[in-house]
């Protein structure tokens, strides 16, 4: 167990002593030594009501060998050994005497384990003050560091009677009652028309505020617009099948062609205000979706959910990350910061304010969910302090296309732009409002089939405007990233791509990088990423000083061999000063042959292989799709190598047809115990988030038990007919040799010593693009082509 | 989808609206037909707080494919045919008109998913009050009936000022704010010293309350002995490995040697009492385990949990089921009862009663928990009404031993007693306390280690003190069982020789059979199993008159070819008049040959197999084992063949050793779907308990997608030189042919036709026996040799 921590800040004494008087362990005045072991140990069992309940609890914890911490308080003691300290404080944090810890030596332990100590035996009341302060702030194998700990057993319940901001250690500390918190929900009146009925949409919104608002506290808002909020259509399943032909394009177009220009703003009626009211009328009965945003409840922020357009409780059609739905995600921002109107519900005309609101809000979220929070961001909107933005999608030409090809997210091949409008529209799941505009959506959706072009697969107009790179000038919020190294449905490129464009911004931004796929980040033990969102957002939405963004790394990445590791840097990839790019020519990588036929697809259907199956098979040493590839290797590497950034590869190459697919592998061979593809539950419901509360499963990511061959470092895929861009088309003559350049996926990865990189190159990825029946043989000059590979 | 429905009353007219008066529905007042509708249908949405927001939730219900019924009200009508009643009827259960059921034809969709209807439209207010009355007992797609979603989503929450218990067909209804229960921490003094100190062990409880408790209501109490609930102690891994000899017993024993005989009580002196006190001191930091219990909560029940002796918090040592184990849990209940003092910390001597217990309680709990469930109840302790044991061991025997043979439980290869003991040993988690007793616990286990003898498996005194059938007679609790057919952890034997056991008792009865494995039963979908426990725990905590003992069936089993279809019979196995136990020669079974070599072990090492591994290849038809079994087969069944109760078999056979193991399995031959080994997860937090409260999955048992060839059925092992019983040891000549007798585990399992019964005769089992290096050959004589198969 490593408990990774980056979020503690070290103040001065002065400061510390005042912290722990305004949390009630130890008062400000200076005390004797003795007396203030014996007034603040007690105080860490708050579930102990009664001072005899205290001195049982003393007991519990050794000293040493001999004995407890009741008994050796007992005696008086005018000193305390750093061993006696740190036996003592790694019981209190939860590690177990005698099993875990060995009692006589803690601090190789801490040392293992990257808990911080004081190196030096506690002699004054000054050493104490440091030793306690410092661990509060010390993390537990709970996931959560002891002051929170302490929280969720109670210490801080004597505030919830009348809760206020309470900021320890730069963090906002547990002090309100999750339990008495207000659900409602508000119709926001937006701008917007999709549904076409001539009437403004409205846009339901579900709102989690602590009770204490009532009486006049105002509070941040955290925001996560949640298309899922209230379900999906998965029946009937809408899936594509995987064509069986690639089309041979015979148009091209140009940049302009290919570029969004907005529709000018609708002319709506407003609907007319009878009044207004503090008061709302519909209780929100859906629960809370991410474990992070629950966490805050306790610390007083409220909680906003919005579906936006099309979804249950909202009007209008969804449109798969169209201009549309970045304006709902704005809408409720602006209500949240008074600059739009909601009603208390459809018919009655009644406005109600976010009075309860101190005008600052955060959207957070995952997936859908966090592309919604870039979407939002790119608008400016005034208000928005940040976004906490994982897994997220910054244009949606890099989630179901690829370089002129239909490409489908990883697991969900025959997936497209409709296929998530449908499931999304949950309109639908209300039988009486669907009724209405059934023919109306089923028009809309015909739409959206057209236009996503499956045919071509080529970016387009419909396409640019459902890519929030374009207006990544327009943002002011400050930005967290975060996102899967090995994340196959949102690749890895849209964090990258976003990041690398939001560089000369002047606003905030940290970007974290873990070795997982498409997973939240809060509740993996190694790393302290709750506490430092809580640093992060004490200093975005309350406004207070704690150096935030000076203390946070700029760029955390997870190491891929070693468990539990957490490099810092500066910045990734070619804005990374550690890293080049070199250029390899390709007949370095010991070529076997210079051409192969693609069968895959004859092969996919002989196996009965699913999707899982080809991706394994596909990059095994001995494959069944052997003969349907060409695999180079590098020799074994003899020390690591790591790669970090965009590699890319340029080929010299023909094909005996009129079009074709390429895919090209960079991956990792040789026998090792890899990191298991998703975390790891360390305990069910063992990450509590709050003092009788709710709970989520404590995580890790962890090495697999079982040995295994060969793993996917990045990949890409280029329709063969865009040797240009993806949306122009050149004619390739069978036979005629051509180049092209092809972006992988970004990474950061290490090769460690003993194991191999392999590039493999081959036909179409039955997991992810279209699957031709026709055979097309590919010939490589290998003399001009060359894999370029950056690393450190 | 099928939503079976066991737990369902149907009162008279008159009582229906008594009860819809008690709810707040509908005034007991006759009222015009049309008014009904416009009163009750607004009410149906309780999240809406105001007129206007009700008549926009009704706009969301489709009455036919042009009307909703915000609109279809506004008609005044004065008919309801059917096909309207139940289409919106089905959207109001949460079904999704259009996508999900046809608008036009509710009852065809109904009569799919077994919910009840009335067969005619609704034309007088009397026939309203039926349809509703009925509906609001209708199951919904969430798991819960309809009442139930609708409290979830705050109907009853008017209530939360001053609960009570509120009974709705025959069920206690959630009226208690589960946020508004007190948490606590209380010591009772036990008549035991199993840590030899000199005085009596104090065993910890934690309780949720009602907080309505504090003035005046007392409610019963639901309390789960649980030795894992303050963790566990996994580290050194205490795992014994599976030995590679098999001793050569040289003794035998009489049925007096192995006859446990309880220890002379002793005489401990009490506490000194110094006061009493109605407020504990202590905090219960700990949250529930089971989303049974924390449903009850709602509803007013209190939940105790206890970990017993030798766990965290409390005194004394674990003895792995011993009775100290059980008496720890009597004296639970005999606090709760008021037969037992307890102490509000460890040192002052202050008392606390369970003064707000109404003297009734329930025992929950799977595996362990379960477990101590039947030893307490094989007490006869007064205030015990019912049991609801999942999953439950009734002899340790049946759990660590079968016929003379060391058997692991499945998928614990080398656990014991001992490590078992080791593991619950949770004191140890607390430094301070472990240090006094460390040594006198080393001793303690290491006397485990040599009383649970892994040189002979044989029974033992200390087996029969662990044995809880032999107390079955003074069972006074009616009994609810619970078990998996296919859990191998604790095999269906243990429940099914209880059930066997009790079948004379003047107790009522009920038992559970499942096809999963170890798992609770409470949120899986297609059965309401929660309901049935409510109208249980409703008449027996709660003393309501509400027929649950006639209404519940007594024995409910799933079948295992058809998903989510559960047969209700009168009794199980022998006891069930349908079923007749047929001996089938096993020359009937076409044997290939008469011997075979068991060289297991070296296959199994040979290959890196693991248990799981070897489980599954065992029963193949092609198997890496072939050499090392023999596989008998029944022709393809040509109708249904369903076994029920304890196969078992006669051999005739020599070996060429002096000792030996013998498997047999009976397996289901043909490729099929069959059910997945545990239930999918319908939908994460899928499961709302209670009005703004705790979540669970809703779970289903699903058909696989994949294609297998086998699957276990029921399975034993014996060593074959306890040819009598399993404390009895003969002596083998090599070579010299003699008679086994074994028993099978109990199964319910049909081979539907087309599919193929198997026998599978083999040696060690590398799962669960120990693993001999030694290899034996088996010969068998067919013609003396038979199987006797209970099927109807």
């Amino acid at each position: 167990m490593k408990l990774n921590q980056f979020a503690r800040l070290t103040p001065d004494l002065e400061t510390q002593r005042q912290e722990l008087a305004a949390i009630g362990l130890l008062g400000q005045s200076k005390t004797d030594f003795t007396r203030c072991l014996q007034i603040v140990y007690p105080k860490l069992f708050p579930e102990a009501y009664s001072p005899a309940a205290q001195q049982q609890a003393l007991a519990t914890v050794a000293v040493n060998e001999e004995q407890d911490l009741k008994q050796w308080l007992q005696t008086n003691p005018t000193r305390m050994t750093q061993v006696e300290f740190y036996t003592v404080a790694l019981q209190l944090l939860g590690f177990e005497a005698d099993t875990t810890v060995d009692l006589a030596e803690p601090i190789a332990f801490m040392e293992q384990v990257k808990l911080p100590h004081l190196d030096h035996d506690i002699e004054t009341t000054n050493d104490f003050v440091e030793a306690i302060y410092l661990l509060l702030n010390t993390r537990t194998p709970k996931l959560v560091n002891y002051l929170d700990d302490l929280a969720n057993r109670g210490f801080f319940k004597h505030f919830h009677k009348k809760p206020n901001f309470l900021i320890f250690n730069g963090k906002v500390q547990q002090t309100f009652n999750p339990d008495e918190v207000l659900r409602e929900v508000v119709w926001i009146e937006s701008d917007l028309d999709t549904d076409h009925d001539g009437k403004r949409d409205l846009l339901e919104a579900t709102i989690f505020r602590p009770a204490v608002t009532g009486v006049g506290l105002k509070v941040p808002a955290l925001f996560t617009a949640n298309p899922y909020f209230h379900g999906t259509n998965d029946q009937p399943d809408l899936t594509h099948d995987a064509q069986s032909g690639l089309t041979v394009k015979t148009t091209s177009h140009t940049r302009e062609e290919v570029t969004y220009t907005p529709d000018a703003p609708l002319d709506l009626p407003h609907q007319e205000v009878m009044g207004s009211s503090q008061r709302a009328e519909v209780y929100g009965d859906e629960n809370g979706i991410y474990s992070l945003n629950d966490y805050f409840m306790a610390r007083g922020f409220a909680v906003v959910y919005s579906g936006g357009v099309g979804t249950r409780g909202s009007d209008g059609f969804r449109s798969t990350g169209g201009v549309d739905e970045t304006a709902s995600a704005v809408a409720v921002i602006e209500w949240l910061t008074g600059q739009r109107k909601a009603f208390t519900n459809r018919t009655d005309g009644i406005t109600i304010d976010a009075w309860w609101c101190n005008g600052s809000v955060a959207m957070t979220g995952k997936s859908y969910l966090g592309t919604l929070a870039i979407a939002a961001a790119t608008s400016g909107v005034k208000g928005l302090k940040t976004i906490i933005s994982e897994a997220a999608i910054s244009s949606w030409y890099d989630y179901y296309r690829e370089n002129g090809l239909v490409v489908a997210p990883g697991g969900f091949q025959g997936e497209d732009a409709d296929v998530l409008a449908e499931e999304t529209f949950s309109r639908q799941k209300q039988g009486g409002d669907y009724l209405k505009v059934k023919a109306a959506w089923q028009k809309h959706l015909a739409a959206i089939t057209a236009n996503q072009d499956r045919e071509t697969g080529d970016y387009s107009a419909w396409w640019d405007e459902r890519n929030y790179r374009n207006n990544l000038s327009h943002i002011t919020a400050d930005i967290v990233s975060v996102h899967g190294l090995n994340d196959w449905n949102v690749k890895p490129k849209n964090v990258i791509k976003f990041w690398e464009g939001i560089q000369d911004l002047p606003v905030a931004k940290k970007l974290f990088l873990h070795q997982g796929q498409h997973v939240y980040l809060n509740n993996i033990l190694s790393l302290d990423f709750t506490d430092m969102m809580n640093l992060w957002l004490t200093h975005e939405l309350l406004g207070v000083d704690n150096h935030a963004e000076t203390l946070l790394p700029d760029v955390t990445i997870q190491d891929n061999v070693t468990p539990e590791t957490w490099h810092t840097v500066t910045n990734f990839g070619e804005n990374n000063p550690a890293v080049t790019t070199q250029q390899i020519p390709l007949t370095q990588l010991n070529p076997s042959a210079d051409h192969f036929t693609d069968h895959a697809k004859a092969i996919y259907v002989a196996n009965h292989d699913d999707p899982d199956r080809f991706e394994a098979a596909i990059i095994q040493p001995d494959s069944d799709y052997a003969e349907s590839r060409l695999l180079l290797t590098q020799p074994t590497a003899t020390t690591d190598l790591t790669l970090e950034g965009t590699p890319s590869i340029d080929l010299h190459l023909s094909i005996d047809q009129p079009t074709g697919i390429l895919s090209v592998r960079l991956v990792d061979l040789g026998p090792a115990n890899r990191f298991n593809p998703t975390p790891t539950v360390l305990e069910r419901n063992g990450y509590q988030l709050a003092y009788d509360f709710k709970t989520d499963n404590r995580l890790e990511f962890t090495p697999s038990k079982t040995i295994t061959a060969a793993k996917l470092i990045s990949f890409g895929h280029i329709n063969l007919q865009n040797q240009q861009s993806s949306y122009q088309s050149s004619v390739i003559e069978p036979g005629v040799a051509f180049d092209i350049h092809l972006e992988l996926q970004p990474t950061h990865y290490t090769i460690p010593a003993g194991r191999q990189l392999g590039l493999i190159i081959h036909g179409a990825d039955m997991a992810q693009t279209i699957q031709p029946d026709q055979p097309v043989t590919y010939t490589i000059d290998w003399a001009k082509s060359q894999l370029n590979l950056p690393h450190y």
